[in-house]
């Protein structure tokens, strides 16, 4: 554990000390020769014979905690219990909680809350489902449901273990959004069973944002899901993804003086987020997309086994270039990288057409490093945040599911997600926009508000908008 | 609507007004006329033609507000858009919400709860799952899950309109007892689906409290549900009902001097909350129960289409008492009504053997008006908070659930519900306990940690705990 915390932090070791055996003045020797400082020393509990205590010790890196642990194993008479540190610390008990809007101080209010004054507007509910915006939590609220087969870099690592990533989203959700987000992790990787499960709970939910499900069975769900159900269904991997990579693109071609109809883009990495990125480009005007994986580059005279692949392949690659990715990035305006690290070699930049944009977004480790191609390249964006221009989901679903909930939109369409990248693109005004500045910060205020009148604005005119006066902020009668 | 809101209560009326048709001075004389006083006024848009206002209007009794409405519908040129009064004004946007516990600060703090950091996180879970408990929400975390086809009184008003009160339930586990807890309202009522998709959404919870559930599919859904999770699964109409029931059963035999093995007990109405109560009570020493439904008492002799009767009458009832509820009453020690309004007479209870004791539990309307068998029974107690004596499951599932998580249990056995029974009853000191007080008010403060604390030790007892150290508050390591 405590591979990678980056700098000085504090790791708090849990151990018992038989008495007997050894003196406090041991394990302090044996912390400072690994390279730790004690902070704090709290006894937890203790007998005649042993004691348990929780040693705070500063490090400056990680890989410090290890040495001090095995230096500690050393020392006859300690056990270590535990090694926690500020991450998991942050993590105990979880990352979220529910809480109730007003106090019950007394039986008037429990009565109003509960029964039985809460009968009459159940039964207003049951008269005219729509009160369900008005009187339940269904007016904020979505599930952010995972299956656990595809989470961050990690893979398939089952329910439980996903649960950190969804209630990490659940409070980027409510920090930036206001929107209540509540995690459902299922214990199935059955498409049937993991439709049939979203569409039983759906009642409570405003908008069903999918996470972490891997292809092909995420793009089944989503559409289906979508046919079943009256409120959104948002697969964040793939369309979130795609949204903030169009509002890069699109300032990218503002600054290389560019129209995307006219730009050769080679998108490597034909999985879930590559597809989606294809078809936002092509809704956005783009119509030379080539698709690029392990054998080549994708052409519509073949036939794959990924059925998938067949459908991409018949939209894109209107010239048929063929050959690996080394052949076809010749003459490329842009690279899009959804694949993994190294892909993407110096020459292959150095082929590309002038003023070439890269976006290596391969997760933790980009395509090509980009200080290998600094000078060569005009753009570079990745997923990391230590690099300029970082592309994250988290500049989309926040602002995205907010403009949803708040007109009550029945779909994410098309034009939705167009409209949600623009309004990303937009934050960045024509004096900021530079090389290293396309995309704003995800702490950029201004993103949210914008993102969410534009998908607002959309849904309207799409026509899957369901409130009547959604700018009448006051309007909230039942 | 507004029909029993019982004293002066403010109501607020939005109307669209056409300038060209009335003046304000006409709705002000309609208002006065209806009754209502008004407080204030709010417009919310207006044009030259017309404007809509909200209207808060005081009055001293629910159906005012319709005798208004009444008035103000025979102005011409008044549109009534909407009626709210305090109970829904409560209910805008829902009751609960959910929060970060820490916020998100600054790039630091995003990379700790969210990537890159929760990945060793997850990691950590992906390899010893048991961590969940301390690493994620379920330490604290429960599902009400209901189908919506028993809410209160009101029997199958579906999903949606259920969610009120699975929300007020949230609101009570939070306020007293920290328990975090999810409403999940089923789209669907075929058994099978139910105990499918809470299988499904199971990883991240601690417990599932079953709600409002009708039966007989709330038995099997419990019953399978228990088999099939390691966390414990509590139909609390059922259970819940049943334990703070044998609470006020045990001090009101402690007040009249008899022991619950001698008893006669006359259980009145045989649905799921019966069939609980009686087990309840025969696991608390009773041995003649007498079940009694619409055909009279329920004998073991006889062959019932309802396999769950069958069930219940070979266990109970043993002399073979036969007849209607006046005729196996007479004699009775205790009456225990779960049926419905005026099912037991005057002259019933003059029948009984001395100091009768009856909980007519029927909600709203109880089994028989506490007031005319004052002076003729010796204890009352009802489902209501406007007379002495309410059994009301608040007082048990926050105690039980609590203690449920707080060591981990898989389950919830008879003696865990026995122990928060005895728990209920003992909050009532010896000095305290008398004919008008024999079981604690909702908001008594020591209800809950002494439920939890029973149960808990119950759990250790029979084994079902799973926390090594519950006793140890600051043992929070993972």
């Amino acid at each position: 554990m405590a591979k990678s915390l980056g700098s000085s932090t504090n790791i708090i070791i849990r151990m018992e000390i038989d008495k007997n055996q050894c003196t406090f003045a041991q394990v302090a020797a044996a912390i400072g020769e690994g390279g730790g400082d004690i902070v704090a020393i709290d006894v937890i509990r203790g007998t005649a014979a042993s004691t348990v205590r929780d040693i705070t010790v500063n490090v400056y890196d990680g890989s410090v905690g290890d040495r001090i642990v095995q230096h500690l194993k050393q020392v006859e008479g300690v056990k270590i219990v535990n090694v926690s540190d500020q991450t998991f610390l942050l993590h105990l008990g979880g990352k979220i909680e529910m809480q109730p809007k007003v106090p019950i101080r007394n039986r008037d209010d429990l009565s109003r809350v509960y029964t039985p004054g809460v009968a009459r507007v159940c039964m207003a509910i049951h008269e005219d489902p729509s009160r369900a915006y008005t009187l339940t939590i269904k007016r904020d609220t979505v599930a952010v449901v995972s299956d656990g087969t595809a989470v961050l870099g990690l893979g398939d690592i089952g329910a439980m273990a996903a649960m950190p990533v969804m209630e990490g989203k659940a409070m980027l959700f409510k920090q930036f959004a206001n929107v209540d987000a509540f995690p459902i992790c299922l214990d199935t990787q059955d498409t049937e069973e993991i439709i049939r499960t979203i569409q039983a709970i759906a009642p409570a939910f405003g908008g069903i944002n999918l996470e972490d499900i891997s292809a092909p069975r995420c793009f089944e769900i989503e559409q289906r899901l979508n046919e079943l159900l009256d409120i959104p269904v948002f697969h964040d991997d793939q369309h979130g993804t795609a949204v903030v990579l169009l509002a890069g693109i699109l300032n990218s071609l503002r600054i290389v003086g560019k129209r995307i109809e006219d730009c050769k883009i080679i998108l490597c990495g034909i999985g879930a987020a590559g597809m989606a990125c294809t078809e936002m480009l092509m809704s956005a005007g783009a119509v030379n997309v080539i698709g690029v994986d392990r054998q080549g580059a994708l052409n519509r005279d073949e036939l794959y086994a990924n059925e998938a692949w067949n459908r991409f392949a018949a939209k894109t690659n209107p010239n048929g270039e063929r050959g690996m990715l080394s052949d076809v990035i010749k003459g490329a305006d842009v690279f899009i990288g959804v694949s993994g690290p190294g892909v993407l070699k110096k020459k292959d930049v150095s082929a590309m057409a002038s003023d070439p944009i890269i976006f290596a977004m391969a997760n933790p480790t980009p395509e090509i490093d980009p200080e290998e191609i600094e000078g060569i390249a005009r753009i570079i964006a990745t997923g990391r945040s230590d690099y300029p221009n970082q592309i994250n989901n988290v500049l989309c679903f926040p602002g995205l599911f907010r403009g949803v909930l708040d007109c009550r939109a029945s779909k994410v369409t098309e034009r939705m997600k167009l409209a949600a990248a623009h309004a990303i693109a937009e934050v960045v005004s024509p004096e900021e926009l530079s090389e290293l500045y396309i995309i704003p910060s995800v702490f950029n205020t201004q993103v949210v508000s914008k993102v969410r009148d534009a998908v607002v604005d959309a849904a309207y005119a799409d026509g899957v908008a369901r409130r009547r006066d959604y700018r009448d902020s006051t309007n909230k009668g039942v």
